[in-house]
């Protein structure tokens, strides 16, 4: 399809012009004044044009899972999570669809879902979040979260002290289960990407990394993991290996500039060095860090070391809200509190930069989209600055990302397709979408199975008070 | 008027129960199982219904100024401010009128507004203020912020090296048009308050907080101020009174269970036993405090004190949102990176109790409204569990407060008067209103003439390099 976008507000140099964009096949055709109408004209005065922002990191299947799980931190949370994560192929669909709804309508064009599989059932479930990708038409790279250490792996003195059995899986099979999911699933031309995902060294071990370092260097796929989320992690890191998990990453050759790493909280300055030189992207997820506890990641340090940095909404069931804006603005705002000099705070113009071409970067794809580029591929949004949560005119991009945008994406373009028009997606529809979700069996309560063989442990490990009365709602 | 809302989901101890509510006139009339209907009836199946919260402190007319300002500290972003702040008495009217619908729209049915006056204009701005809350409905309380010492009062040193005039107004006029404004303005029983508001100590004399203590002793009303917001704050109360300024509010005797506090970051153990004592109330605006690098107030500490706490959105100039349930996630989730120990962290049923009644007891009001309660007045809020930003089904507050809710403020009822029905304002037409604001001049740009006789004042007394490059957008 080709489209002409009339007299869109974009972003320049400490203001804003007004121009024409032409969009032809997936592409910018061109950006500039009076441009002749090609194909559909688009009216897009009172319009801010943007390029898609990235949703860095999320875990689809947690759509599930939001305003279910109490206040703990990681450790006590995810074996909530474990015990209620969804187990139909269905859920796992719809909970692909619901991410990419939210993500589209708060200004991404793009997913990196760190996706749960169900056990058993593994293909499929990647099978399923492909078919709501590509139905619902996002851009989307689909990482397996994989793990071969038992869940207790995952504690400081787990391994040493909590009882556990061997991981189910092998780590041979493991990576012969992604070799086969690339095999099927990795259509780079169709906007769907299959990435490596162990979750994390806490449970996952070198021969795993060693193997999705292959298996990325082989078919030249991202690189994804959690890292150094909590202060468990820490000393689990330390504990493991003696010092910073980031230098042992980087040893096992997991870390290039393919690699994004979500969360990135308790680092030492010596690791943000090995985050700069390997060129790895940090994701910040910054309201689900504060959900958990986690702390807040040192973002003015990484950026001021020249690390890249980008924005992620991080699972559902960590982040009830799933709002990108709402991500780019809590993960820019939290560290004006860090640094009492206001010199290095984030502004907005800079937080948007972050959330699209930093995105990009993160997923290696920064030369191919995520500015406003003739000749780049068309993920573009339209904001509507009539909108009463964009109102008065001051300035847009400020009021986007400092502001409480409700409802305020007008058109978005994956790949040159229009998926959403006048506020309304064009491929699914959200409504039907939201009667499914209500009518569907309310996820389980947490029975609180697992966290009570690991809450006595964890407090006591982490230096808390004993404590009689342990998890309650 | 007399309403039945039929089978509306509340609450209850770890759980939820559906329930029937009359209310007659401005009072609940009845809560229970199939009450007969009186009135007009509700369909409140599929919502969950909560009393109204308070929106804390706010600056009304700063609705203009929302995306205008640089990413700064308080005491620079207030040189900003007053060098844009709005004139017209119109922008009063509009400012409130902006302001109001924010908050009704977000859960609150009361506004604490710390109301910038115009100079000149004083009574006018008040009189503009009241217009609008009494048109569009919303319980209000107005106090209009005042100081009597000159604006680089508010900096460390700033009396002693920056050059300055003395303030404009004596003490004693001050006063005497407060005395002016409650004689005018002044309308309990019309849900309409006026409450002293002495700015804080940074920029008030002595006399004047006497002054504004014995105006509430004789008219029962409201007391509101600024306290200990920043650092550079907190060094001005070391400067001049050689220790707290808690304290010295406590001496001067402004501190009682009418007093609400916004911000409150900077404070010691010592002062926050004053405040129990006082029983004074912290309003918390934590999106403005993120967006100033005011700090992370010890809210947590707080309320493990037995200190009352509430929120608030503050002035559209340090929160471009202006939606009262960001400020209760960011103020509740902030401050789980405060406390290792999860037991002490503020869940979502906890955060809707200082949203509502916390928010009512601190204007003094808890006995007359502010829960589900039989004989209180009805301010009252349906939301709407069938709206996606609240799906799936898993537990209504929790998605609340923990969630991004767009748009799911089905019912508002202030004093028993329906001012929201099916998620459009009754009294005011939402969609008119972001017409004028779109039509609206836009307001100019800081022209940084006050910030640059300041800036390097401030950099200095803060410790912070000296910058050739000040400030810039």
């Amino acid at each position: 399809m080709t489209y002409t976008l009339r007299s869109a507000l974009i972003p320049v140099k400490d203001s804003y012009t007004t121009v024409d964009v032409q969009i032809e096949d997936d592409r910018i055709a061109a950006i500039g004044a009076s441009l002749p109408i090609v194909g559909t004209a688009i009216n897009a005065e009172n319009k801010l044009l943007l390029p898609g922002f990235v949703n860095g990191h999320t875990h689809s299947p947690q759509f599930w899972q939001r305003g279910l799980i109490p206040q703990l931190p990681l450790e006590l949370w995810l074996a909530d999570v474990f015990d209620t994560s969804p187990t139909q192929i269905e859920q796992a669909y719809l909970g692909a669809l619901g991410t990419a709804i939210n993500t589209l309508m708060s200004g991404g064009t793009c997913v990196m879902d760190h996706l749960y599989l169900i056990a058993g059932h593994e293909l499929e479930s990647v099978a399923a979040a492909v078919r709501a990708y590509k139905e619902i038409g996002i851009r989307a790279f689909i990482a397996p979260l994989i793990q071969d250490l038992p869940f207790v792996g995952g504690y400081p003195e787990g391994l040493k002290t909590l009882p556990h059995k061997p991981f189910h899986q092998s780590t041979t099979e493991i990576l012969a289960l992604i070799e086969a999911i690339v095999a099927q699933f990795h259509e780079p031309d169709a906007g769907i990407q299959i990435a490596v995902g162990p979750t994390g060294f806490h449970r996952c071990s070198d021969a795993l990394f060693e193997g999705c370092r292959d298996l990325s260097d082989r078919h030249n796929l991202c690189r994804h993991s959690h890292l150094l989320e909590t202060k468990a992690q820490k000393m689990l890191a330390q504990e493991r290996y003696g010092g910073s998990g980031v230098k042992h990453l980087q040893q096992l050759g997991f870390l290039d500039h393919r690699t994004s790493l979500a969360h990135s909280i308790w680092l030492e300055d010596s690791d943000i060095a090995i985050l700069a030189e390997t060129k790895s992207t940090v994701v910040h997820n910054a309201p689900s860090n504060l959900r958990l506890g986690s702390g807040i990641a040192p973002v003015l340090k990484y950026l001021q070391a020249g690390v890249n940095v980008t924005f992620g909404c991080d699972g559902a069931a960590s982040n009830d809200g799933q709002d990108l804006l709402e991500a780019i603005k809590l993960g820019s705002l939290l560290h004006n509190v860090t640094d009492l000099d206001y010199k290095h705070w984030i502004t907005p113009h800079k937080a948007v930069e972050m959330a699209a071409i930093g995105g990009f970067t993160g997923v290696n794809l920064a030369d191919q989209v995520g500015s406003l580029t003739v000749g780049k591929q068309a993920d573009l949004v339209l904001y509507d600055l009539k909108n009463l949560s964009l109102l008065p005119r001051t300035d847009p991009v400020k009021l986007l990302v400092l502001g409480r945008p409700n409802g305020v994406v007008d058109s978005v373009w994956v790949r040159g397709q229009r998926v959403v028009a006048g506020g309304t997606l064009q491929t699914v529809n959200a409504n039907d979408f939201a009667q499914t979700a209500f009518n569907s069996q309310t996820a389980s309560k947490p029975h609180y199975q697992t966290i009570h063989t690991v809450e006595a442990h964890y407090r006591r490990v982490m230096g808390l008070p004993e404590c009689g009365d342990l998890v309650a709602e």
